[in-house]
């Protein structure tokens, strides 16, 4: 399994750290979880220059793809240059988003028919293109999820995990960062949230 | 007030990033927070790497340093030419932990009489040690805290912000970040754990 995490200039630590880490606990051979960015560095909403581990188009052959938000993302998923390098398909990979993320999937046409998550701040503006949002932490769709709030991320991972590893897996994954002595109920919330969208109506991933 | 987070190769990017992100969030033009490093860039346990934003030395006139962890922080801890640039003093600093960074507070003496906690990982060792380990995701005496499992961060970066910034700066800063839809308990939650350390017997940091 390969999964691209989409990190851009002005990105919020918050989403793309937190899944990187929660989704490399995994811990298989088969399981890649890399940051794919448009140039060999980025920096962060509070100033801190990553080194991509993948190029943009690592998330093309992924199986799974997380959009990560910034107050840039609205403007970046206008950018010719940058998403003209995406060829993303629901139908054969998991695409979600954290916060301002949407704009990326709003982009990608797959909010049309979807309702969809994000953050208080890039709410109104989505609305106002036509997007229903939710009051939720989190929703998917088939293969295509949104989270809002940026400590919804573990939700966001839960999801990745339950459609690609199972349900074993993504507990003893989520078991191992949730806050000692809070682990079981911090677990538990977390999956009786997204367990209802992958229960019912998830279509399996169909990977080469 | 000045913050440093500090990280080191092999760091846990939750325990870095969390913290960075939320007490950034404050966002008041005398309030910095860095990630603060041995070297220029250093790698995260996953593989990125990452600029620092200040040098390690930057912690010795911070009001609040905040150790990550990593599988590596035992073995940091013990290096002395890392140890030896840091200057810290519980008694004008705020110092606190996360997972594996409990080792730098025992390499400091700072938990020679008080409690801590830390990872299920690193426990059974640093109990080896003589160190009081508690089932909890939080604890903070005095000028000194610690907390376990990544996703604890939350508690940890609370904790800073009510001592430094107070109860109505924590909670918006916090209310930001928190899942949409369930920002209120979830900000609760959080301050329930905390403040119980704030309120009882906290001694005021004091600051030049």
């Amino acid at each position: 399994m390969k999964i691209a995490i989409l990190t851009f200039d002005g990105f919020n630590e918050i989403d793309s750290f937190v899944s990187l880490h929660i989704l490399s606990r995994i811990a298989r051979d088969d399981w890649t979880v890399a940051i794919a960015c448009p140039a060999e560095t980025v920096q962060s909403t509070n100033g801190v220059r990553i080194g991509a581990q993948q190029p943009l188009e690592f998330a093309n052959g992924a199986d799974a793809v997380l959009f990560g938000g910034s107050p840039r993302s609205r403007e970046i998923a206008q950018d010719r240059a940058i998403m003209s390098r995406l060829e993303l398909d629901p139908q054969r990979q998991l695409i979600g988003s954290q916060c301002a993320g949407a704009w990326f999937l709003a982009k990608l046409g797959l909010l049309a028919t979807r309702p969809a998550c994000t953050s208080l701040k890039s709410r109104p503006a989505l609305e106002a293109t036509g997007v229903r949002v939710l009051d939720r932490p989190f929703v998917a769709s088939g293969n295509v999820a949104s989270a809002g709030g940026c400590l919804a991320s573990p939700y966001l991972a839960a999801w990745v995990m339950l459609r690609l590893a199972g349900r074993e897996a993504a507990a003893r994954a989520l078991g191992i960062v949730a806050p000692v002595g809070q682990k079981q109920q911090y677990v538990a919330a977390i999956l009786d949230v997204v367990s209802p969208f992958v229960a019912a109506g998830a279509e399996p991933v169909a990977t080469e």
